[in-house]
Protein backbone atom coordinates (compact mmCIF):
# COMPACT_ATOMS: atom_id res chain seq x y z
CA UNK A 1 0.00 0.00 0.00
CA UNK A 2 1.05 3.64 -1.19
CA UNK A 3 1.81 5.47 2.42
CA UNK A 4 0.96 9.04 2.59
CA UNK A 5 2.13 11.45 5.91
CA UNK A 6 3.35 14.34 7.09
CA UNK A 7 6.63 14.68 8.45
CA UNK A 8 5.12 16.21 11.74
CA UNK A 9 3.30 12.80 12.16
CA UNK A 10 7.11 11.17 13.10
CA UNK A 11 8.10 12.14 16.47
CA UNK A 12 11.16 14.20 16.65
CA UNK A 13 13.98 12.79 18.92
CA UNK A 14 17.50 14.15 20.43
CA UNK A 15 19.85 12.79 19.13
CA UNK A 16 21.98 11.80 22.56
CA UNK A 17 25.48 11.14 20.39
CA UNK A 18 28.60 12.41 22.48
CA UNK A 19 29.29 15.43 20.37
CA UNK A 20 25.86 16.27 19.36
CA UNK A 21 23.63 19.79 20.49
CA UNK A 22 20.69 20.43 19.36
CA UNK A 23 20.10 17.77 16.73
CA UNK A 24 16.46 16.44 16.44
CA UNK A 25 15.82 13.27 14.11
CA UNK A 26 12.70 12.33 12.84
CA UNK A 27 12.83 8.89 11.73
CA UNK A 28 10.46 9.00 8.03
CA UNK A 29 10.79 5.92 5.97
CA UNK A 30 12.44 3.14 7.78
CA UNK A 31 12.11 -0.73 7.34
CA UNK A 32 9.47 -0.39 9.96
CA UNK A 33 7.30 0.82 7.20
CA UNK A 34 8.61 -1.65 4.40
CA UNK A 35 12.09 0.40 3.56
CA UNK A 36 14.74 -2.14 2.63
CA UNK A 37 17.02 -0.15 1.05
CA UNK A 38 17.54 3.01 2.97
CA UNK A 39 16.36 4.91 5.34
CA UNK A 40 15.00 9.12 5.02
CA UNK A 41 15.51 10.99 8.13
CA UNK A 42 14.21 14.49 9.13
CA UNK A 43 16.46 16.51 10.68
CA UNK A 44 16.43 20.08 12.70
CA UNK A 45 19.80 21.77 14.45
CA UNK A 46 18.69 24.79 16.53
CA UNK A 47 20.72 27.69 16.00
CA UNK A 48 24.54 26.82 17.67
CA UNK A 49 23.81 23.15 17.16
CA UNK A 50 25.79 20.27 15.66
CA UNK A 51 26.32 17.08 14.88
CA UNK A 52 28.83 14.78 16.17
CA UNK A 53 32.64 15.36 13.82
CA UNK A 54 32.89 11.60 12.97
CA UNK A 55 32.82 9.59 10.07
CA UNK A 56 31.35 5.90 9.54
CA UNK A 57 31.57 3.29 6.68
CA UNK A 58 28.71 4.63 5.01
CA UNK A 59 27.31 7.66 3.12
CA UNK A 60 24.55 10.48 3.42
CA UNK A 61 22.15 12.04 0.51
CA UNK A 62 21.04 15.25 2.04
CA UNK A 63 18.87 18.51 0.84
CA UNK A 64 18.91 21.24 2.53
CA UNK A 65 15.42 22.52 3.68
CA UNK A 66 15.41 25.87 5.52
CA UNK A 67 18.20 27.80 7.83
CA UNK A 68 21.94 28.27 7.25
CA UNK A 69 25.10 26.23 7.78
CA UNK A 70 28.03 24.59 7.27
CA UNK A 71 29.18 21.33 6.29
CA UNK A 72 32.74 20.26 7.93
CA UNK A 73 34.97 17.82 6.14
CA UNK A 74 38.64 17.30 6.22
CA UNK A 75 38.69 20.06 3.06
CA UNK A 76 37.12 22.59 5.52
CA UNK A 77 33.67 24.01 5.69
CA UNK A 78 31.18 24.67 2.76
CA UNK A 79 27.89 26.92 3.47
CA UNK A 80 25.09 25.37 2.78
CA UNK A 81 21.42 26.83 2.12
CA UNK A 82 17.83 25.81 1.08
CA UNK A 83 18.00 23.97 -2.15
CA UNK A 84 21.79 22.52 -1.34
CA UNK A 85 22.63 18.90 -1.99
CA UNK A 86 25.27 17.30 -0.29
CA UNK A 87 26.71 13.75 -0.87
CA UNK A 88 28.96 12.85 1.85
CA UNK A 89 31.02 9.14 0.41
CA UNK A 90 31.50 6.51 3.21
CA UNK A 91 34.64 7.15 5.72
CA UNK A 92 34.47 10.28 5.09
CA UNK A 93 34.88 13.21 8.57
CA UNK A 94 31.79 15.38 8.56
CA UNK A 95 29.71 17.62 10.69
CA UNK A 96 26.93 19.61 10.02
CA UNK A 97 26.49 23.03 11.96
CA UNK A 98 23.61 25.25 11.72
CA UNK A 99 25.42 29.18 11.24
CA UNK A 100 22.41 31.24 11.13
CA UNK A 101 19.64 32.67 13.66
CA UNK A 102 16.99 30.17 12.49
CA UNK A 103 16.34 26.23 12.50
CA UNK A 104 18.93 24.54 10.20
CA UNK A 105 16.51 21.76 8.59
CA UNK A 106 17.70 18.70 5.94
CA UNK A 107 16.54 15.43 4.59
CA UNK A 108 19.62 13.01 5.69
CA UNK A 109 19.64 9.26 3.38
CA UNK A 110 21.80 6.44 4.58
CA UNK A 111 21.60 2.98 3.63
CA UNK A 112 19.71 0.51 5.76
CA UNK A 113 22.44 -1.93 5.77
CA UNK A 114 25.10 -0.33 7.57
CA UNK A 115 27.32 -3.01 8.84
CA UNK B 1 35.20 14.67 -0.82
CA UNK B 2 31.82 15.76 0.59
CA UNK B 3 30.34 17.18 -2.27
CA UNK B 4 27.96 20.26 -2.07
CA UNK B 5 26.03 22.03 -5.21
CA UNK B 6 22.69 24.10 -5.45
CA UNK B 7 19.85 21.74 -7.02
CA UNK B 8 19.89 23.87 -9.80
CA UNK B 9 23.17 23.26 -11.00
CA UNK B 10 21.83 20.21 -12.34
CA UNK B 11 20.36 20.55 -15.39
CA UNK B 12 16.27 19.07 -15.47
CA UNK B 13 15.38 16.65 -18.31
CA UNK B 14 11.91 16.11 -19.81
CA UNK B 15 10.47 12.93 -18.61
CA UNK B 16 9.68 11.43 -22.20
CA UNK B 17 8.27 7.99 -21.03
CA UNK B 18 4.88 7.21 -22.35
CA UNK B 19 2.51 8.44 -20.46
CA UNK B 20 3.92 11.25 -18.47
CA UNK B 21 2.97 14.98 -19.17
CA UNK B 22 4.69 18.37 -18.09
CA UNK B 23 7.13 16.38 -15.83
CA UNK B 24 11.13 17.62 -15.02
CA UNK B 25 13.73 15.61 -13.62
CA UNK B 26 17.04 16.48 -12.45
CA UNK B 27 19.35 13.35 -11.11
CA UNK B 28 21.26 15.23 -8.45
CA UNK B 29 22.94 12.22 -6.39
CA UNK B 30 23.42 8.85 -8.66
CA UNK B 31 26.82 6.80 -9.68
CA UNK B 32 28.29 9.27 -11.16
CA UNK B 33 29.37 11.01 -8.05
CA UNK B 34 30.13 7.75 -5.95
CA UNK B 35 26.22 6.69 -4.46
CA UNK B 36 26.38 3.25 -4.35
CA UNK B 37 23.17 2.10 -3.01
CA UNK B 38 20.54 5.00 -3.86
CA UNK B 39 19.83 7.85 -5.85
CA UNK B 40 18.41 11.30 -5.29
CA UNK B 41 15.95 12.70 -8.10
CA UNK B 42 14.02 16.05 -8.30
CA UNK B 43 11.09 15.96 -9.65
CA UNK B 44 9.04 18.73 -11.15
CA UNK B 45 5.41 18.29 -12.81
CA UNK B 46 3.59 21.57 -14.36
CA UNK B 47 0.09 22.01 -13.54
CA UNK B 48 -2.25 19.57 -15.46
CA UNK B 49 1.01 17.36 -15.39
CA UNK B 50 1.58 13.48 -14.28
CA UNK B 51 3.92 10.72 -14.26
CA UNK B 52 3.24 7.73 -15.75
CA UNK B 53 0.32 5.08 -14.21
CA UNK B 54 2.74 2.57 -13.88
CA UNK B 55 4.36 -0.37 -11.06
CA UNK B 56 8.32 -1.75 -10.96
CA UNK B 57 10.02 -3.89 -8.86
CA UNK B 58 11.57 -0.73 -6.76
CA UNK B 59 10.08 0.89 -4.28
CA UNK B 60 10.00 4.89 -4.16
CA UNK B 61 10.49 7.35 -1.02
CA UNK B 62 9.30 10.98 -1.72
CA UNK B 63 8.93 14.19 -0.15
CA UNK B 64 7.17 17.06 -1.41
CA UNK B 65 8.57 20.03 -0.89
CA UNK B 66 5.88 22.98 -3.26
CA UNK B 67 2.61 22.26 -4.63
CA UNK B 68 -0.29 20.32 -4.44
CA UNK B 69 -0.92 17.31 -5.79
CA UNK B 70 -2.60 13.83 -5.65
CA UNK B 71 -1.00 10.10 -5.67
CA UNK B 72 -2.79 7.77 -7.38
CA UNK B 73 -3.04 4.39 -6.10
CA UNK B 74 -5.03 1.05 -6.21
CA UNK B 75 -6.50 2.60 -2.51
CA UNK B 76 -7.42 5.33 -5.01
CA UNK B 77 -6.16 9.08 -4.46
CA UNK B 78 -4.38 10.41 -1.55
CA UNK B 79 -3.94 14.36 -1.79
CA UNK B 80 -0.56 15.73 -1.21
CA UNK B 81 1.45 18.57 -0.40
CA UNK B 82 4.83 20.25 1.43
CA UNK B 83 6.26 18.32 4.23
CA UNK B 84 4.32 15.13 3.04
CA UNK B 85 6.40 11.81 2.97
CA UNK B 86 5.25 9.29 0.69
CA UNK B 87 6.58 5.59 0.14
CA UNK B 88 5.84 3.87 -2.68
CA UNK B 89 6.80 -0.28 -2.40
CA UNK B 90 8.25 -2.35 -5.15
CA UNK B 91 5.58 -3.36 -7.72
CA UNK B 92 2.45 -1.03 -6.44
CA UNK B 93 0.87 1.20 -9.04
CA UNK B 94 1.33 4.79 -8.65
CA UNK B 95 0.93 7.81 -10.39
CA UNK B 96 1.98 11.53 -9.43
CA UNK B 97 -0.48 14.07 -10.82
CA UNK B 98 -0.41 18.12 -10.22
CA UNK B 99 -3.99 19.15 -9.16
CA UNK B 100 -2.68 22.96 -8.39
CA UNK B 101 -2.30 26.05 -10.27
CA UNK B 102 1.64 25.70 -9.56
CA UNK B 103 4.38 23.30 -9.77
CA UNK B 104 4.51 20.50 -7.52
CA UNK B 105 7.96 19.87 -6.89
CA UNK B 106 9.21 16.83 -5.02
CA UNK B 107 12.51 14.73 -4.25
CA UNK B 108 12.21 10.85 -5.00
CA UNK B 109 14.82 8.42 -4.49
CA UNK B 110 14.99 5.30 -5.69
CA UNK B 111 17.59 2.55 -5.25
CA UNK B 112 20.88 1.98 -7.40
CA UNK B 113 20.51 -1.45 -8.39
CA UNK B 114 16.98 -1.72 -10.13
CA UNK B 115 17.10 -4.92 -11.48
Amino acid sequence: MVKVFHYTEVEAEEAKEQGAKGVYVRWLITEKIGAENFAMRYFEVEPDGYSPLHSHPWEHEVYVLEGKGVVVSEEGEKPIGPGDVVFVPPNETHQFRNTGSTTLKFLCLIPIKRG
